[in-house]
C-alpha cells in the first residue's frame, strides 16, 4: 500500500485498521507542520473524535468503540507543542473474537459496494479481511484526529470549517446563514441545521432502516473567514486539493463548488460574481456562485462545497455475490450491524479533510510569500 | 508560484504563459516516467494539440495560435524514446503589440470570474497581467502535450480515454455506448456524439453568443478497458487523484463519479452494483452506479466521470469592476475576443488530465506489485 | 518542524522525543510500502533495537531505556502483514522527574556541539529542551525500527547491509572479507570485526573516557549482493539518496564511496574499475574503487561507504557557553551521563538508513521497470 | 527514468541530453518557487553557464558548445519575473554526424567508469548511447542554469556560494580567507585561489594529460553569510540535503563538512566549537570544525564542504571492456576528446547544487516560520 500521507507542509500520515490484533493495536496519525507553543489537548481532539463515534443513537451502527485518543509525541513537559510532529494514537477496543470469527468466514466473499474485490487483487489472500481493514470507515478516526489539529490552528486565526447534512433521500434543508447553521447543525442526529427538515430526514432514514436498507444524501461544507489568495494557480488550485482531500473519503461520489453542476445551465453574465468595495475598503462579491474561488484560489468569500454521499453499502437484504477464491457465485446473507446512513457520522470526516487541505493551502501561500520577500525580519535573522 | 507538477511516477511539470516576451518564448512540459523504446512522434502530439486550437470554427475565440510542438529532449538518434524525460515546447506566435497594449491598459482591473484578484494579492504589481498568465486557458496547451504522452502509453495497452459534451444549457445528450460515443464525438464543433442534440446545443450557444453572453455545460469522460485494482486505498484513491487532476482545470466547478449526486436519492440496495462472473471467468457488474470504482479503486468497469464547466467568464456585456491598485470601482467594457462556450475546447484538457491521473495510478499499482513480489525476473536481475 | 519522512516508495515517517510527558508517550514509525504476506515479528525488530540500546556495557551511556517495540498496525489476525502501513511504537520508560528537572535548569543554555541553538531560533522558548527532543540520539530508535523492516525485506532477496567500526582515534581495522566482517563485527563492544584492533580501540576509548572526554571514528557500511542498475541517473542517484539518508543521522560529518577522498590522488587509469565476464556469464569488476556505483547507480559489486562520526559532544569537562535567553556567557558544568563514543551504537543507525535508502531505490527501479513494460502479466490483469 | 526534479519549495526539473536529434533539440530547466519582481536576465545566467563551457583553455575538452540560454517562460512583458516558473532552454549545437557515427559504433560497449552498463540494464537497447545521454557531463548545463536562479536570489540577501579547487593529485592549496578566495579563484584555469599552488596543479594535470591519463582532486565549497537555523532537524537536515544535492553530481565520490573525516581522530573537547557573543550581540564560534552546522542546521558560521572528484573516466589509454549485447570481452581504444581533469568545470556545478539546496532550505525554514506564526500581516490579509 502507498499513499498514506496527505498534505505538503501541513501533512498527516496515518496507519491502523478497524480490528485489533491483540493488546496495544490501534490507529495513529503523525502530524507534521505543527507550530510550537500551542496548547492542543487530548480533550480538544476527543471532542472531534466523539462526533464520529459509533454506537450512539438510532442512526448509528451498534458497534462499540470508545475511540479514546492519546497524544504520545510532539508536546513538551508543560504539555505545549514543541514544533515537533504530533503523534496521536487511538487504541482498538472492539477485538471480540466473535466478530473476528464472522469476518473470517466471509473473508473471500465479494461484498457489493465494498473494497474487497480490489483488495483481493492487490494484496491477495493476505488482504485485511477483518472489518474492511484500511477501507473501513474506522480508518477515518485517524483523519479526524489529524483534522482536529488543523481545526485548532485554523480557529486561532478565526477560520471555521463546518459540514452538515444538506439533503437526504430527496429531502432538502432550506438555505440558512453561516451563523444559523453553526448554531443548529449539531442539535439533531442527522446534523441538519434546519431542524424541522432534519426531523423529516431522520424519519425517512428510520423507515428505510426498517426495510433493511440504507440512505444516501448530500453534505455541504463551509469554510468561513478564509483569507483571499490561498491556492496555487496551476495543478494545486485550492479547489483541486480540496477535491482530492474530500474524494479520498470512502463513500464520496462527487464534489461541487458554489453553483456547482448548476453552471451547466447558466450564462456567463449570470454566473460571474460581481465585485464591490466594502465600507472597510475590502473587495467582496454580490453573489457567491463561485463558491469562494477565482481561478481555483480563494477570493475571500466563504468556501462552499457540496459532497455526494452514497448509501451505506452494507445492507440487511440478501445480495448476490462471488467467492473470489474459487470464483463461484454465492449469496451474501443480510448483515444487521450497520449504519442506516453515513450522513450522521461522515460530516466530521468531511470537516477534517477540508480543514487539512485548507490549512495546508494557507501554509503554502504563506510559505511562498515569506520565502520570496526580503523583509526586515529576515535581514535581522542573519545575525 | 508553486505546484507546477502533477503525478508521482508519471509526472508532468509545466511552465509558460499565454503571451510571449519576444523571440523564443513558449510553453513547455517535462514528462518524467516515460518508457524507453516508444515511437512517440510530434505528429501524434500535434493531433491532440489541434483538438484545443483556438481560431477554428464558430464556437471558438478568433485568436490565432498555431500551437506547433517540438520534442526537444528524451528521444534518441533514431527518434525513439530513451527512457529519459521528454521535453516538449510549443512556441508562442500571437505576440502582437496591439493585444499586449490592450492588456496593459487593463492590468490593474479586476475581471469578474477571472483569477486577476488572487494574482494581484499573491504576486503584486508584478503579476502576469498579459493574457491571464498561468491562469489563461492557454496554460492547458502544456497539459495536453503531456496528456498526449499519457494517452500514447495507455493506448499501447488498449486503454482509451475520451471526453465529450453531455449537456449544454439544459440540452442533454442521450445515453450511448462507448463505441458510438467514440465514433461520433468529434463530428461536430461542440463534441457531442448525439449529433441531433449537438446541433441543438450549437444553435443555443450561437444564440447566447449573439447576446454577447456565454454558455456552461457538462463534459462526461470515460476511461475504457482499465484493469481493476488501480488506486491506493486511503488518501490516493484513484477517484481522489482524478478529482484533483480534473478540478485543477480552470472553469471546472464540480466532478461526480457514476451515479454521482444522484446517490443522494438512492437506497443501498439500488446503488450497490451486483457482481457476476462472465463466461471468460472474469468479475463484472450488472450496473455501473459506482462509475468504475470500489473503495476508490478501479473495479474493471468503465470509469465514468462528469465534470461541470462554467460559462466563459469573458463576456461582451459591460460589468462592474474594480481597479485593484487604487481600489476604486470601475466599469469593465464588453470584450469581443472570447470563446462563447468552453465545451468545444476543454474536453481535450479533461481527456489529458484523466489520462495523466490514470496512467500515474497504473504506474503506482504496478510499482507496488513489482516492488513487493519476489519473482524469477528479479532474482535473475541479480547477476 | 518539517521533514519527518524519508523515502519515496518505501517510506518511513517518524515522531517522538527522548523524554516522555507522562503515561503512554513514546516514539513511533509508520512504514509505507510494505508487501503483504510477510511474517515480520516484534522479535525481529527488537533484535535490531537492542543493538543500539543504551545502558549496556562500558562504552555506553548509563541511561536506562528498555526500548520495547509494539507493532500496533499493519498486520492481520494471523500476524502477517496485510500490505497496509506498519505502525510501530516504542514507549518511553525513563521519565524520572529528577532528569527532567536537570534539563529544565539548563533549558536556555547553549550546549556546544548540540542542536540547542538552532532549536531556540526555530521554535523559541517552546523548543523541546528536555533530552534534546528530536535532535536526541534517541530519535534514531524510530529509524532503527523502520530500518528493521527494510532489512527484513532485503534479506528475503539475499541482500545484506552491515556497518562496523573501521577506525577510531587513528586506530584502523585491517581489510577483511565481507564474510569475515559479518562473522565478527558483533563480537566486541565497539563493533570492530578485526578483534585485535578492536581491543586497542576500546582501550583507547576508555582512556579518553577517563579524561572526561569522548572519541570520534569511522564507520564502514557494506551492502552485499545488491543487483546492478539500482538508482536513478540524475538527481536521485543511489549514491545521492544514500548520502542524504546517512548524513541525516546526527554526528555524521562526512560520507565517501569506495576509494572516496583518495580519488583526489588517483589517475583515471588507476581509478577506473575494469570489467570482466565471470564463468556464469555475469559482468563483474577487477577492483571496486567505485564502491559499487557507476553513474551513481549500482554496478553489482558490493556498495562500500565510509562515514565520519564525530566524538560525542556531551563531555565531562567544563565548557564556555551562553544563556540564549539573556544572551550572557555562562560556564557549562561537566556532564557525567554520556556515551564515551558513538561508534558502539550508531552503526545500527547507519545500517538502518542504508537499508531504507537501498530498498527504496530497489523499489523505484522495479517500479520503473514494471510500469514501462508491457508483459503478459499486465495484459492478464485486464480481465 | 525518474528523479529529474530536485528541491521542495525551490525546485528545479530538468531534461535534455548531450546530443541533439535535429533542429530544436536542447536541455531545459523549469524552476518553481521564483519570487515575482526580479530582474533575472539571460546575461546573468549566461555568465554562470560560461563557467562550465567546454572548448576553452588547455584543461578542457575541445568539444564545441556555445551553451547559449533563452528564458522562454516566467518573465513578464517588462522582462521581470511574474512569480510563474521560469523556463530556460539551451539549444544543442554540436550535432555533427561524424561524432554521432562514432558513438553508434560503440553503443553496446561498456565504457569503464561510465554509466553505460546500468543504462543498458535499465533501458535496454533503447538507452541513449550517444554522448552518455542523461549521464553526460552536459546534463549539468541545466543544473547550472537553475543554480544561477538560486544564486541570484541568494545574492539579494547577501548570501554567496563559491566552490574552488582545494587539492589536485596531492597538491594542496593553502588556507585562505573567504574574501581572498573569492577574489582569486577565477583567475586561473583550475580555479585555485592560491595562485602559486594552482600553477603547480595545472602543470601536474598537463603532465598527466600527456600520458593520456586524467587527474582527480578535491573541490571546497563555501556558503558565506547564511543565517542560522536553516535545515529541518530530522531527515531533512541542511547537511543531508546538501549531501544529496552534491552527491547527485556525476564523478563525486565523497562529501565532508568542516573537520570532516578528521573528526575520526578528534576528542569531543577538541571538536566542539565554543560559542561567544560578538560586540553586536550575536552568537558566533571560536572555531568552525562543524563546518557551519549544529544538529545538521546552519549555525551562522560559513558552511564549509569538501567534495571528492574522481579523475575523468574517459582516458586516452587502451582499456579492457565488454560488448554488453553479445557479452564478449573487447578492447576499448584510447579516446582523445576528453577533459584531463573535471576540476576546471565541475566547480560551478557544485556551486549550483549547493545554491539550490541552500535556497530550498531557507525557503523551508521561512515557510515553517511564516506558516506557524500569527502576526499582524496575516491578520491584515484577511480582508
Amino acid at each position: 500500500m502507498l499513499g498514506n500521507s496527505f498534505g505538503r507542509l501541513f501533512r498527516v500520515t496515518t496507519c491502523g485498521e478497524s480490528y485489533g490484533k491483540g493488546e496495544g493495536s490501534g490507529l495513529a496519525v503523525i502530524v507534521d507542520g505543527v507550530p510550537a507553543g500551542l496548547k492542543i489537548t487530548e480533550e480538544y481532539i476527543q471532542k472531534e473524535l466523539d462526533k464520529r463515534k459509533p454506537g450512539v443513537g438510532k442512526l448509528n451502527s451498534p458497534r462499540l468503540e470508545t475511540d479514546k485518543c492519546t497524544i504520545f509525541a510532539g508536546i513538551g513537559q508543560d504539555r505545549i507543542t514543541t514544533g515537533a510532529p504530533l503523534g496521536i494514537i487511538i487504541y482498538n477496543v472492539d477485538t471480540q473474537d466473535v466478530h473476528i470469527q464472522q469476518y473470517r468466514e466471509y473473508k473471500d466473499i465479494f461484498r457489493p459496494g465494498h473494497a474487497t474485490y480490489p483488495f483481493f487483487l492487490k494484496y491477495g489472500e493476505f488482504q485485511d479481511w477483518c472489518g474492511a481493514g484500511r477501507s473501513s470507515g474506522r480508518e477515518t478516526v485517524a483523519r479526524v484526529a489529524g483534522g482536529a489539529v488543523a481545526k485548532f490552528i485554523l480557529e486561532r486565526e478565526g477560520i471555521e470549517v463546518i459540514a452538515y447534512t444538506k439533503e437526504c433521500m430527496g429531502i432538502i434543508a432550506k438555505d440558512m446563514s453561516f451563523e444559523e447553521i453553526k448554531k443548529n447543525y449539531m442539535r439533531n442526529e442527522i446534523n441538519c441545521p434546519d431542524l424541522e427538515t432534519g426531523e423529516k430526514m431522520e424519519k425517512k432514514v428510520l423507515e428505510i432502516k426498517e426495510e433493511g436498507d440504507t440512505a444516501g444524501g448530500i453534505i455541504e461544507a463551509i469554510v468561513h473567514n478564509i483569507p483571499p489568495g490561498i491556492g496555487e494557480p496551476v495543478f494545486d488550485k485550492l479547489s483541486a486539493t480540496i477535491a482530492h482531500a474530500v474524494c479520498s473519503i470512502g463513500a464520496v461520489k462527487g464534489i461541487e463548488f458554489g453553483a456547482g453542476f448548476n453552471v451547466a445551465r447558466m450564462k456567463g453574465s449570470e454566473n460571474n460574481d460581481q465585485p464591490y468595495i466594502t465600507k472597510e475598503g475590502k473587495i467582496r462579491f454580490k453573489t457567491n456562485n463561485a463558491g469562494g474561488f477565482l481561478g481555483g484560489m480563494s477570493d475571500g468569500e466563504d468556501i462552499i462545497v457540496r459532497v455526494a454521499v452514497k448509501p451505506t453499502p452494507t445492507i440487511s437484504i440478501e445480495q448476490t455475490s462471488i467467492n473470489m477464491k474459487n470464483m463461484k457465485e454465492k449469496k451474501l446473507k443480510p448483515i444487521t450491524r450497520r449504519d442506516p446512513t453515513l450522513l450522521a457520522r461522515i460530516y466530521v470526516v468531511v470537516e477534517s479533510m477540508m480543514a487539512i487541505a485548507v490549512l495546508d493551502g494557507i501554509y503554502m501561500a504563506r510559505a511562498y510569500d515569506a520565502m520570496t520577500k526580503l523583509d526586515e525580519k529576515w535581514l535581522n535573522l542573519k545575525k
